[in-house]
């Protein structure tokens, strides 16, 4: 890969990606190291645990080290300073920087103003290109991306992370089937943009008919925030929750993926299955990071 | 020490607790090194200053680095997560994991869902044996843990560093002092166990009469929100405050320890007085958890 | 330079200063190392990115690595503990600590009582000597620090990052030029220790008269808390405001600095022109804290 900045999953090629994938493979397997003089920025203007530990984790297991922002309470941002002059600041202190912010196209705007990578990390209703990355990185050692069938479920409507992922295994011989309530649809835009590449996809309203094909099942999460009403939201959610007699119905090998956090759309019961692969998928973040890291500060760790 | 996580203090034989502290010992002579591959998680559900940074420091000094939470309300835990997914995620990262947590149990709740090594750094009323090791550590260090009189001051019925520190101390041939008012006595359960193990154990309501017998003397703080009146507090407290004045009818080496972070429960005088051990006490937080450290994560430091 | 701690600039002698920032000078070349075994103490009692970021950037550049208290809501500070005691603790985990306080006279206070040097980050209204040294590193990289005829502009009054600047300037060749409201003057105390100092000094209420014959611009931000009235400040700050055109009277080497965070004192136009010397200021806190670290610490990265 070669790419100054990382935005959006839009600017991955499918040889990007599988550079990318296979790099993290090797990481995975025997460990990082050659970046001892390398500092990576972390700013992150909203709450984040998995995203930014395993950016952490994954700048220490390449040898180096971060500098991180805190959180906005204990920055200067509460004086008034713009996105553009922080950004500018840091970018003097470090050699990458990862950015979280809750604007979308923060990332973007970011990388108009320095010459140090800037890696998005998730802007708003925007991109998360690492996630996406960390996600194909789990099918690919769980079920493969070719001749994939993959079902998406739950809040498909506002769920960056699946847009983004969606968009992603179009690169790769996939059947994509979309699960959801009629008012979590995909939005009409993003299921334009599946269409245009000649992707295989379905809509479903409920997981019966097509659980018995899939490959794998990745579940997010139906926020309560999206209905007016709380009696609405707990029978809806209840349609699209998991537990391990649901997943009788499904292949042996199923996996079954969550972006996390997850709160009860996924019963604990799953946790106990061969399915249950979201944890391992949460750790996938950091050698997926450490490849990344690796080929946008020039590959030391080679 | 052999253990999989560090959860109670109970679970320390006098021979894991003497190798912790031989091994400690030799830390603070020659330093550490060894485990430049390693990181380590700070999972503080709940403020900490000496704690967290004292860990901070011992993984640093070891060679290694740390992978730091932050505060609950920068992570995700805001989402809704339970402890056991954040420990299995976090546990992906690191190499081991310190946990403070509100809630009693926390820490051994953790320890079951996962496989990397957990210590416990205080689980709310519940137990905070590192804390018990260093106390140790500077009681071995300045006093001796044989033929000991130890005199214990101050809020014993909540305080489970007491607690834990009292039962730690059976192991050792130790004569123990408890000095409070009387509604702050030492738990029941407490004091039962204790004189299950033979130790020998006395009770007094105030420090005159046992002062001239002690070694060392352990003050803890009397909080305010024990007490439904701001008077009664006053009052009470003021009995188990001591300065410069008291301490001269004590031995010359007379150690005074306190876990701090102290009020006014010791007065400012007493740190000019060879007794004052607090600080010390605090500073080997370094060594003992080095040696914890280093022993779990298997001995790189030797 | 040869100091325990750095609570003042007015502490620095020229030679000091040309030490520093000969050093600086030399990391900024060549980058530093020879520090893997000392750790930084961070206590910022208050919000902190650049002063705090940059020390910790300076420490790592130099091989170490720092220890971090965190925001004062998740210490123990907020138990109530002396400042006193915090710093004796920390003292016992690392080789020195940066501390930044609300209070005037804190870092003096701390360094009473600890061996470990302290470096002053900031006391409220008192000083901030590493801000000083990097304004002065600036300028001598972009101006030099002789026959120097430098502007500084806006809050005179509360300004302690220019009271600091002006003082130091002292102890060279400048012509230094306070251009302000007159209900932000520079405090009389101030103007007084300048001129017995000999300092070629003259004040201006507008930078049109004073402009063309500038080398520096310093400028700083008029706080809108400092006016009772909205309509008032805005008046005020539009005077003391500038842009690309109001530069065009200027020198074609102008530098002009800002210490950062600015809000809309300097528009963004500015950025685009060759004087914009702000955002590489900020980034010599680097060099420049690496110098200071690398000389309290022992100069391992020689």
């Amino acid at each position: 890969m070669r790419h100054d900045h990382l935005i959006s999953a839009k600017q991955l090629t499918r040889q990007d990606i599988e550079g990318v994938l296979d790099r993290a493979a090797s990481f995975a397997e025997d460990g990082g190291g050659g970046h001892e003089d390398h500092l990576l920025g972390l700013l992150f203007f909203e709450p984040s645990t998995r995203t930014k530990m395993s950016f952490d984790t994954a700048m220490k297991r390449l040898g180096g080290d971060t500098v991180d922002m805190g959180s906005v309470e204990s920055s200067s941002v509460k004086k008034g300073e713009s996105l553009a002059d922080t950004v500018r600041v840091v970018a003097g202190y470090t050699d990458a920087i990862v950015l979280r912010h809750p604007s979308e196209g923060a990332a973007k705007l970011a990388s108009e103003f320095v010459d140090v990578p800037i890696i998005n990390a998730g802007d708003g209703a925007g991109q998360h290109p690492t996630q996406t990355l960390l996600d194909l990185y789990t099918i690919r050692e769980n079920a493969g991306l070719d001749d994939l069938t993959i079902g998406i479920m739950g809040d498909l409507k506002y769920g960056r992370t699946v847009h983004s992922l969606a968009a992603a295994l179009t690169n790769f011989d996939t059947r994509q089937h979309f699960i959801s309530p009629e008012s979590l649809r995909l939005p009409r835009g993003v299921r334009y943009d599946l269409h245009e590449t000649g992707a295989q996809v379905r809509e479903h309203t409920g997981l019966e008919e097509v659980l018995p094909e899939l490959d794998v099942l990745y579940v997010t999460r139906i926020q309560r925030e999206r209905f007016p009403d709380e009696n609405e939201y707990r029978q809806v959610a209840g349609q699209y929750r998991i537990d391990a007699a649901t997943l009788e119905a499904a292949k042996d090998d199923l996996t079954v993926m969550h972006p996390l956090p997850r709160v009860d759309e996924i019963a604990a019961d799953v946790d106990e299955t061969t399915h249950a692969t979201y944890f391992e998928q949460a750790h996938n973040g950091v050698p997926v990071r450490m490849a990344l890291l690796d080929a946008m500060l020039g590959g030391g760790g080679e």
